[in-house]
This record gives structure tokens, C-alpha cells and sequence, in this order.
């Protein structure tokens, strides 16, 4: 879909609350409670509304979502529509639905261990599931995790894929993960 | 100067390396051994080669740096120009550079405490220093952090430049941080 990640004035649709000085979580927060934001987060704002359960698909980038759904992150879920002051965490406005990353990576499972390649990055996704999703009130469901599926062969593939659908079958009987900081 | 954060097939300028299965992963690292990388993330590169000491300046979106800047590291940071391996963390390709983030946060410095109202994110910067600039060889600097500036007073973001200005002075004689996993 292409997505604009980039947050800038443009997302204002409408007069700034103040012409003077532009701050975009200002402009952000009060756009957000007069419904005056640009249309494409309007748009993804409403499917969220209308979700149980969102599910985050993404190649981890930089031990990290790919720029363009940080983008989504940071221009959709905005002060005075995810959360408030107060608002946040078990208070958040997603409160009742469930989040899910689903992520594939470029190294394999091994090397994300303390003694792997890589290093100990076992608490990567914490940023996400707890500053992130948790924040805004969702509940986390276990990520989702297919190590490496550019070195593995095609059988290999076809069981990441076998598994996840096999999951996705019982989803709605999951248990949240307990999410706090590591 | 609306830097593209999007990675799409577009980075690649030239033939694909394989062209029946598109992976941005290989064909960016294959472009970048042969300089056909998208003209954007080259002339970034070249920046980047030229620098003893990198300073990343953002404004903190959750807990991370904003998609536009998540997006250069996606982009320009690839396999082959930043980091190989082997060839990473002591022998990442910028061993010998220095690289430091200045943020400026939403919240208070009180706020990100164990007994703050958003809770205890002393490690959120850890994923960047070491699962990203120190991947690549960098040695870290202590993150230079002015909290709340929207917040604060004239006065007080005044004090908050000026301090970082007397900083910058004498920053060729600072040593590195100890940048390991938390």
C-alpha cells in the first residue's frame, strides 16, 4: 500500500492549534480529537477500531519493524486515539483487543543466542510488545517467529508456513503474554 | 530533505541478481558491492565515509528513532557498505568512527524511572547503540538526552542547548561507553 511514514505537517488536515509554533504530537493530539487528521490515518485508525486481534507481519529490520511500519506506528496510533494522560498501559484505549508480531529474520535462530553470531537479542521484541502495543492498552499475544526463511530450503518454508496457519486456527483461545519490561 | 524511508526494489539501480525472487536483503548487498544502490542512499553513504563522528538528532517516537530516520538505517546502513559476515560489532566497516544519539524526549526525565508514570526505559536506546551502530563497528558516545523540552521553559531549553554546545566542545575527548547488551 505504499504507506507515507514519514510524520509531517501535511498530516494536519486543517488549521493548527497553533500557527506559531508547529509541534507535531501537539497538532498530532489535538487533530486526533476533532477527527481532523490526514485521510490515510483516518483510514488505518478505523480498521484498528473495527480489529479483535491486529497482527504485525514484518522482516525484522535492525532488530526492529521496517521503517515503513514505524511510520504506521508513529502517524496511526497518536495521543487522544491509542492512548492518554491517563490512558496508557492496562488503561490504554486498546483495552479488549489483542496485538500479535509476526516476524520473519535474516539470521538464523542460533545466532540470536548469547553464544550465537549475533548476541543475545532475546529481548528485542520487548520495545515493541510492551512500549509499543502495550502501551496503547492491546493485550500480546507470543510472537510469531520464522528464523530465517532465505537459508532454509523449500520444505523448510512450507513447515513456517504449515505452523503459523495451524496456530492461527486456535488463536482466539490464547492466553495474552505477561508483558512488562525486561 | 525528506529522505525516502520506504526500502522497495527501487534501491536497486540496474539488473537484479535474481531476478525470479525478489529479497531486498540480497539484492541490496549484491547492489552495493557493485555501487548500484539508488543514488539517494549513495550520496548517504558518502557522507557517512567522509565523517569521524556521526551525531543521529531525533525526537524520541516510541522509544525509537522517527520511520524517516528508522528508514536510513534500513537504506543506507545495508550488508556489504556497513557490516559483513564476518565483519561486524569490533570489525564492523566503521571501526575507527564515532557515532552518538541526541534525542530530545516527550516525557519528562522522571517519567522514564522505574517509578515514573511510563516506567523504567533506562535500556531503550540499547537496541540502536549496540544493535545498530555498534553492529557496524561504531564506538558509541553517551547519548546526549534533553527531556521534555516542550515542556520546559525558554529558560530551561536555553540551559538544555547551551549545555549541549559546551559538550560538542571538548566531545574529541570523550571516551566510549561500554556498549553491550543490557
Amino acid at each position: 500500500m505504499n504507506f507515507e511514514p514519514r510524520a509531517t505537517r501535511k498530516d494536519i488536515d486543517g488549521a493548527f492549534s497553533n500557527p506559531e509554533f508547529f509541534s507535531y504530537a501537539v497538532e498530532a493530539y489535538e487533530a486526533s480529537k476533532k477527527k481532523s487528521l490526514a485521510r490515510d490515518i483516518l483510514d488505518e485508525q478505523k480498521k484498528v477500531l473495527e480489529a479483535d486481534l491486529v497482527i504485525f507481519q514484518f522482516p525484522l529490520y535492525w532488530l526492529s519493524v521496517p521503517a515503513i511500519m514505524k511510520g504506521w506506528m508513529d502517524r496511526v496510533l497518536c495521543q487522544g486515539f491509542a492512548f492518554d494522560f491517563p490512558g496508557f498501559h492496562d488503561s490504554g484505549f486498546f483495552k479488549g483487543k489483542r496485538a500479535l508480531l509476526s516476524l520473519t529474520t535474516g539470521g538464523t535462530a542460533e545466532m540470536y543466542t548469547k553464544t550465537g553470531t549475533i548476541g543475545d537479542y532475546r529481548n528485542f521484541l520487548w520495545l515493541l510488545q510492551y512500549g509499543v502495543l502495550h502501551f496503547c492498552g492491546f493485550e500480546v499475544l507470543a510472537s510469531q517467529i520464522s528464523y530465517a526463511p532465505g537459508l532454509a530450503t523449500e520444505e523448510e518454508r512450507k513447515g513456517m508456513v504449515a505452523s503459523w496457519a495451524q496456530r492461527l486456527k486456535n488463536i482466539w483461545m490464547e492466553e495474552p503474554i505477561n508483558c512488562t519490561l525486561p
